[in-house]
C-alpha cells in the first residue's frame, strides 16, 4: 500500500515527482497525474501531464526544451506539414511513438490506467503512476475571448487571453482512480504530496473530483504543497500570470490558499522567505528552502526535505 | 480525361508509372493503384502500394532499400520497440506523417480517392492517382500453412510458405473507383498500361473487380505489360516464387498468360529476348527492350518505349 501520495501535474510537477522516486521507497510512492489536459488530436490520445511525468521519472525528458524527449527529431512533424496537416502541437518522432502505442493499446480495450503502467513498467519507472481518473474530465479555460479547450488556450492561443474562470468538465462525474481512493483510506498514507504545479491547470482539475476532495478532508495525513512560484514568479507557465488575473496575490500566501483548507504545509522558495509569516497567517505551516530544480540534485533535496517535514509532523 | 491508364502495383510498377509521368502530359496520366495490401497498423490505414507510387511519382522514394521514404530515420520505431509495441511492420519517421495524416483525413470523412488527391497534390504530383476502389478489397494468400493476410504473408512471414492460390475478399462487390470506369468508358483512352508489378498480389486484385475485367474486354485501347521478369526472375519480391508454387513458367509467356486474354503487347526484358517467340505464340504481341528502371533515365526510356508501342499499334 502506498505510503506517498503525490499529486502531478505536467513539467514542474513532474520534477518533484522524480525527486520523491528517488528517496521514496518505489513501492512506497503512488503519482496520481492531471487528465485535464488531454485530448484527441490527429486521431491519437495524447496526455500531456502523464507523458511529462513518466519521460521525468524515467530520464528520458528533455531538459532544456522543457517538455518531450530528449534526443527528439522531429521529421514526423516536418513531414505532415509539408502533406498540409496541422503542426501548432508538436509531436516529436520519439514522443510519437508514445501516443501510437497508448492509441493502439486503448483500441484494444486497455483503459487508461493499464496503459499507464505499462508505459512506466516499459520504461523502468519503479513506483507506481496512474491517471487521476479513467473517466474523461477536460479543463476548460473562460477567457475574456470565450471559453477555450485547454490546448486551444495553451498551445494554440499559447496563455494570451486573460483568464476569468476555470471549468473542469466531466470532474464532478469522473471516478477517481481505485488506487488513489485505497491510498487515501489507507491508514498507512503519511503524506500527500501537491507537486509544484499550476493549481488551476494541473492540481485543480484533480480536487475539483468530490471523492478526492472528501477524501483529502477526512484523511489524518498531512497535505503538503510546494510552491510553484519563485520570487512570486513561475518558473515555467501561466501560473502567475493567471494568479493576477483571478486578482490574487502573486505571493506565497495566495498559493496557499489555492489549497486551504486541505493544506498543511507550504514549501516556499528562499527567495519568497519574506512572506513565511504571510503564510503562517493563512492558517498552515510553512517550510522555506530552494525549489528551483535544475538538476537531479536538486530534485532529491527538495524531496528530502518535503519527507522529512512529513516525518516530523 | 484520361488517355493512358496505368495498373500499378507496388516498388516495381511504380518505378514504370514514374517513367510514363516523365513522358505523358499530367493531365493524360491515370494512375490506378492496387489496395489489395491495405490493412490497419496500430490504429492508422496503411496503404502501402499507393505510398510506394506517391512516393516514387514524387521522388521521395528511398532508392537503396527500395521501399518508404528517403532521408529516412527511425526513432519512432526504436522507442515504439522499447514501449513493448510491435516491430515487424517498419515505419519510418517520415513516411509515418502520411499514415497518420491519412487516418486523421480519413476520420473526418474524407475517401480514400480524396486523401489520395491531396497527398499526391501535397507532393507536388502532377498526374492523377487514385486507388483502385473505394471500398475494402483484401488479398488473402492460400498457402500450405492456411490463408494468411497479405502482411502477414509478405512482411510476417517473409513470402515463405508456399502459395496454393490467392484469394481477393471484397473484390467482386467492390465499386470501380469511378476515374477509371470513366477513363476505360472513354473514347479517348489509348492505352492501358499494366506496371511491372507482381500479376497476382498487385494487379490480381485489380483484375478481380468484375467491372475492370468487364470493361478491359469490351474497351477498344490496346492494353501493354511490362514483364516483372528479368531472365525468369523477379527484380524484387516473390513473383517468380509464386510462379512456380502455382506450376507456371518463369517465363515471359507465363506472365503472358496472367494477362490473357486481355493482353495486346507484353514488353519483355532484353534478357528473355529468346522468349520473345512463345509469347507470340500465347497469341500477343512482344516486345523486347532493357526493362531494368535503376534510375530516372532508364524509367522514361522504359516508359518511352510503351508509348512508342500504343503509338505504332
Amino acid at each position: 500500500m502506498s505510503r506517498v501520495l503525490a499529486l502531478c501535474g505536467g513539467v514542474g510537477g513532474a520534477k518533484l515527482a522524480a525527486g520523491l522516486a528517488d528517496v521514496v521507497p518505489s513501492g512506497d510512492l503512488l503519482v496520481a497525474v492531471n487528465t485535464g489536459d488531454d485530448f484527441e488530436h490527429l486521431g491519437l490520445p495524447i496526455c500531456p501531464d502523464i507523458d511529462s511525468t513518466l519521460y521525468a521519472l524515467a530520464g528520458l525528458n528533455d531538459v532544456q526544451r522543457g517538455w518531450g524527449r530528449c534526443d527528439e527529431t522531429w521529421n514526423f512533424m516536418t513531414c505532415l506539414g509539408e502533406l498540409g496537416g496541422p503542426t501548432w502541437f508538436r509531436l516529436g518522432d520519439r514522443d510519437l511513438a508514445t501516443h501510437v502505442w497508448r492509441g493502439a493499446r486503448r483500441a484494444s480495450g486497455a483503459s487508461n490506467t493499464q496503459v499507464t503502467q505499462e508505459l512506466a513498467t516499459a520504461m523502468g519507472i519503479g513506483c507506481q503512476v496512474v491517471p487521476m481518473s479513467d473517466d474523461p474530465v477536460r479543463t476548460v479555460v473562460v477567457t475574456d475571448e470565450g471559453p477555450l479547450a485547454f490546448q486551444e488556450y495553451f498551445v494554440g492561443r499559447q496563455c494570451q487571453p486573460a483568464v476569468r474562470a476555470l471549468e473542469y468538465h466531466g470532474a464532478e462525474s469522473a471516478t477517481l482512480q481505485p488506487q488513489i481512493l485505497d491510498a487515501l483510506r489507507s491508514p498507512d498514507l503519511s503524506a500527500i504530496v501537491i507537486c509544484p504545479s499550476n493549481p488551476w491547470l494541473s492540481i485543480g482539475p484533480m480536487l475539483a473530483m468530490p471523492a478526492l476532495r472528501k477524501a483529502l478532508q477526512k484523511g489524518s495525513a498531512p497535505v503538503i504543497a510546494v510552491s510553484p512560484l519563485i520570487g512570486g514568479r513561475a518558473v515555467k507557465g501561466p501560473t502567475a500570470k493567471i494568479m493576477r488575473e483571478l486578482n490574487l496575490p502573486t505571493t506565497a500566501a495566495g498559493i496557499a490558499r489555492c489549497y486551504l483548507p486541505l493544506l498543511s504545509t507550504l514549501v516556499i522558495d528562499s527567495s519568497d522567505a519574506a512572506q513565511r509569516d504571510d503564510v503562517l497567517a493563512e492558517g498552515c505551516d510553512a517550510i522555506v528552502t530552494d525549489t528551483l530544480m535544475p538538476d537531479r540534485a536538486a530534485r532529491r533535496r527538495l524531496a528530502t526535505v518535503v519527507m522529512d517535514a512529513v516525518a516530523g509532523d
